[in-house]
């Protein structure tokens, strides 16, 4: 595994679903952060689980208890660690997971790479629940960009092809919080034609995905460091360590390329007597750097491949083909409980372009 | 700046468009590996500018001077460095580039970050031609590799919204060669349309963007050490390093975000012993491991920002707004020229992958 | 703080000397390595306090906690995460620290550094307490370069300038285990004499220090990447991570650069079919690289800067001479402790190149 | 091999000894830093060859020609490279160094590493040649320094066991730059009994190392990153980069392992409304931080292996002994020429800590 990241601060995840605990180390962080735990807490209440009728009922208090890193509500310069414990820790069988993989699951290709050693009690490390520790650390970066009046947010932009309207490269809710709710959405009634669409597909034990739309505000222009650390290539890098991402696009991103040059090139103007630009196809970044203009990128979801519904795979033992019926309760659509974590992994993008570019001052 | 890539093999890319030269280092290579320099100038003329209506008339050999690295025609296990000397060097006033910024360039994020001291002529570091050290690295690359039996092919699936046909995830060409022309398409036809519709917004003083599919063969099952440094985070952040790249989507990608996970999943079989899945909508690729079907992506290329109709923009010096009419002759679509690109830095991928993962030894 | 090492392991260090609890996360380690808790625990408790009197009597069992990265006592592949909980956590005034600094210790620099927010608590993150983390990687490391046949050890070879004897480059224990004790010297009448300069030194409320000898046998011919990653770069870099070390020469080090070159120079010879070097001044490594011979360095270690003695020092908010008597038990030497973190340090270096140069699959 | 150094900025050497060209790309630098080439030329001048009786006659202008990364005399924020042309390019038989390695030199160790591809011409890679464009970036780095008032120089401490006087931790030469001459010592009766002990080595067809002293004032109190970033570990790593270099001590470091902790801590006082410490015993750094006091070390240089004399070998080919004698003409003293390699180092290391540590803005 490498679940690492980051130039100057320096990520590190740890823990399987099933295991004792599961946590975080965030170094590289500078001291005299204030830390607001209540508000951390609410942020990570949005990933949890049990929150409706679209997510799994298991019901867990992803509660971090800090072990290091943090004095008296100010980052102390140490490395800060915080762990959840598992209260579902591991037990029974699951032996059969290592016999016959799940499609669209990690299930075999870590069979083979590691050898069957690895640990496949409810997916392990790469379980969705390890987006809690990333929430964590997330978390914070999030709360320290605030500081710096840099502003993160994130909707469902689209659920099983239904998309929330608008979806505008160009606005930006001058309300943020009031979509960060458990389905955030921008239209309720596309929001609610989204909610039948998941509904629909649990009746009939199936799954659904989507599209997550991220924005930030407030980042000065000239962050970013291409060609390889540019700003596409640090967001993209974490972004796909999130389970189930499977598409990035930055700006007008696969719409542009349909586009003329007329149309994607982004005129500047004056407004208020700040460099502006018109409209903002590109997403706040060119040639890997801030433009000053909202950064804005969206995210596929793929649907939830664990599902009721009987599927093919086969015995890896007697290597022949074999029908899976996965048990349990899943959620038949995860886009809702992602969009936090895709601000999380954004936050801690973004902090550590800010970290080295001092932007904010180690 | 920060235009160097890898974990094992450390990449290091130099040189500004109207400099002396432009180059690239290329170290971690493990001795032993035999170099073909003619496969290897193949392989960088199918970037080279000047191929074809649709590109830059203006010509110049991209013939790479080898420094370092490799004797008598093997690798020798010291960094491998390469210039390209270039024949169009620094000329005349490029300084009202510093003041007039090009809409979808990097003129103005540039001129911010590096305080006016950036390299205009050209466009400096920032040009597309820095993609051509890119390609003598990524060329190697992808020789050492097809010794280990993974082959690397790249084509255009759209330009202008003209979709080649078929774009298949399952489908991979068995000519793999015949495609790796200066026009790289399945379809013959939608390449005429494509063709037609380039010729069409040059015409018009415009340019068009597309869409590149790519793939990769022959690769085992297993690599790739998620949660970060996954296949897709490892090959996102490089395919973000080349200019105009603005999405990449892995498999089914944004369309499988649309689908059912019973559609979206990929049933296990056993096909003549091996596993296989009977799809490939994850696009070779479960938990950021390969699965050992092949490697599919798609990246989406912006529209040429240089375009001759009159574009808004503004007077930093002033600050005001101001008409700019770019002079000289720009390619009309870069795409097919980014086809090898692509490729290259897939290979620079895959191999730092193979090389970390001990697939292919140091 | 960058509490962070590896290039293919990722080891991360977190926890402050008197918070809930230190740890560690080791990411990057291959799946299937068997775990022998008691052998771990052995080598843990060589550091661990109290154990003579030469030590300090603040008697706490090191016993790690895994939460994750283990399963049914063979690594599962992914990241291994330990924590030791403190029994003496943060209690009392210790702001006082943060006015009058210790010599000899990081307060000053780290109040300048941290502005005031670090943790001073028993040294914070300072502490030689997160030794502990690191030999719980450390020891883990040793036990897996064990399998493949090769062996750390170290001896303390000197304190006070008292020489342990014989201090030789190319002899090496045949009898490691017999050394690994709690005052692990060669020549037990050298030890008794280094024993009674450690209690004078205490007598007189003063400290002393001393130099390790560390070697490394049973590594192929090969290891190592110069010119910047070679075997002593990155022996160095994780051992001057250890709290006191401040000097590390490899094979004849500062005595060979008195020598001559017919004198320093290893000649070579053939022993039992094999190339050997009659002695082994560069201490088993050439350009970086090793040479098949055993691998020699010494590190040297600073007086326990904790001293009961009065020292100057100053009042930084009355910027004024002030007089500092330091309370409390410290150990009057910590040579004796440090020798299994030396060894823990470099099995964690050697373990990471082994994993790098392929001498150890991932 | 690894030729790759740094944090923030990232240094990239290649070349070998009798290849077409040694060069050096330097990525990571801020732009609008001016570059004195000059002040660079005298700077490469120090270490280039056939400069006295104690250095090899053979006469190379080591003259930089700068590829990129700097335009009318400012860096411009893209990569720096420049490369030397070798006048003495290969040629010759080579080809007995793969059979009867040097004792002392990486010949056995490169050759089973690299499987008998190494460029063994002149040593290749491994040659002392590369410390050339090493001296470029350290050259362009220490002006850069000075900029902020951060100055660094170094002398011969010892040679062939002769001391320069005084070699005081405490004391920083006000003239820095008188001692900056081909044969850079403080005391000029001493360094006449060093040349003595070079010539008679000479004579008799051997070799002499020595030890460097070096110093950096002007530094700010509180820069590096512990545990495994301090200075120590950063300065150590690219260090053991430098050919010949076995041993690195930072403060009283060796010596300092034989005091008493109320001799070798350094007492705090203040010095004209300034922190200071009375000694210097800490070489500058505790905890892995900068003390605000100068930062001093000393490196261990062994002999120089390439001697006249006969000298015990073996023939790979017929694995028996064999007697070897090299011819041409060799330094039989590098220590002098090192002197300015060692400054260039460490200046490459403190100016990517000031970049990381947002001491210089990027």
């Amino acid at each position: 595994m490498s679940s690492t990241y980051g130039e100057i601060l320096k990520l590190s995840i740890f823990g399987q679903s099933h295991g004792p605990a599961i946590g975080v180390s965030l170094d590289g962080i500078p001291a005299g952060l204030p830390v607001n735990i209540d508000t951390l807490q609410s942020f990570l209440n949005r990933r949890a689980p049990g929150q409706g009728d679209f997510a799994t009922p298991r019901k867990e208090a992803d509660k971090p208890e800090f072990l290091s890193g943090i004095v008296d509500g100010y980052t102390c310069g140490a490395p800060i660690a915080a762990v959840i414990t598992n209260s579902n820790t591991r037990s029974g069988d699951y032996d059969n997971l290592k016999d016959c993989p799940r499609p669209g699951h990690a299930d075999y290709p870590a069979q083979i790479k590691y050898k069957g050693y690895q640990d496949v009690a409810g997916g392990g490390h790469f379980s969705g629940r390890l987006t809690a520790p990333l929430c964590i650390a997330g978390g914070l970066c999030k709360q320290w960009l605030e500081i710096k009046g840099i502003r993160i947010g994130a909707h469902i932009s689209s659920i099983a092809g239904i998309a929330d309207e608008p979806v505008c490269l160009d606005w930006i809710s001058p309300e943020l919080d009031s979509i960060q709710t458990e389905f955030p959405v921008v239209n309720t009634e596309a929001g609610q034609k989204m909610r039948e669409a998941i509904a629909k597909a649990k009746a009939e034990g199936d799954s659904v995905g989507g599209t997550i739309l991220c924005f930030i505000t407030g980042l000065p222009t000239g962050l970013g460091n291409p060609m390889f650390d540019g700003i596409e290539s640090k967001l993209a890098q974490i972004l796909y360590g999130i389970p189930a991402v499977k598409g990035v696009e930055f700006g007008s991103g696969f719409a542009g390329s349909e586009l003329r040059g007329s149309q994607n090139n982004d005129p500047y103007t004056i407004i208020e007597g700040s460099v502006r630009t018109i409209t903002n196809q590109a997403g706040g970044i060119l040639g890997g750097i801030t433009t000053g203009m909202p950064l804005v990128f969206r995210t596929a979801i793929k649907p939830t491949p664990s599902i009721a519904k009987e599927q093919r795979s086969i015995s890896l033992k007697n290597m022949e083909d074999q029908v899976l019926s996965i048990q349990g309760r899943h959620d038949p659509c995860i886009v809702p409980r992602a969009v936090p974590v895709i601000e999380a992994a954004t936050a801690i993008a973004i902090f550590d372009i800010c970290l080295k570019d001092g932007y904010i001052k180690g």
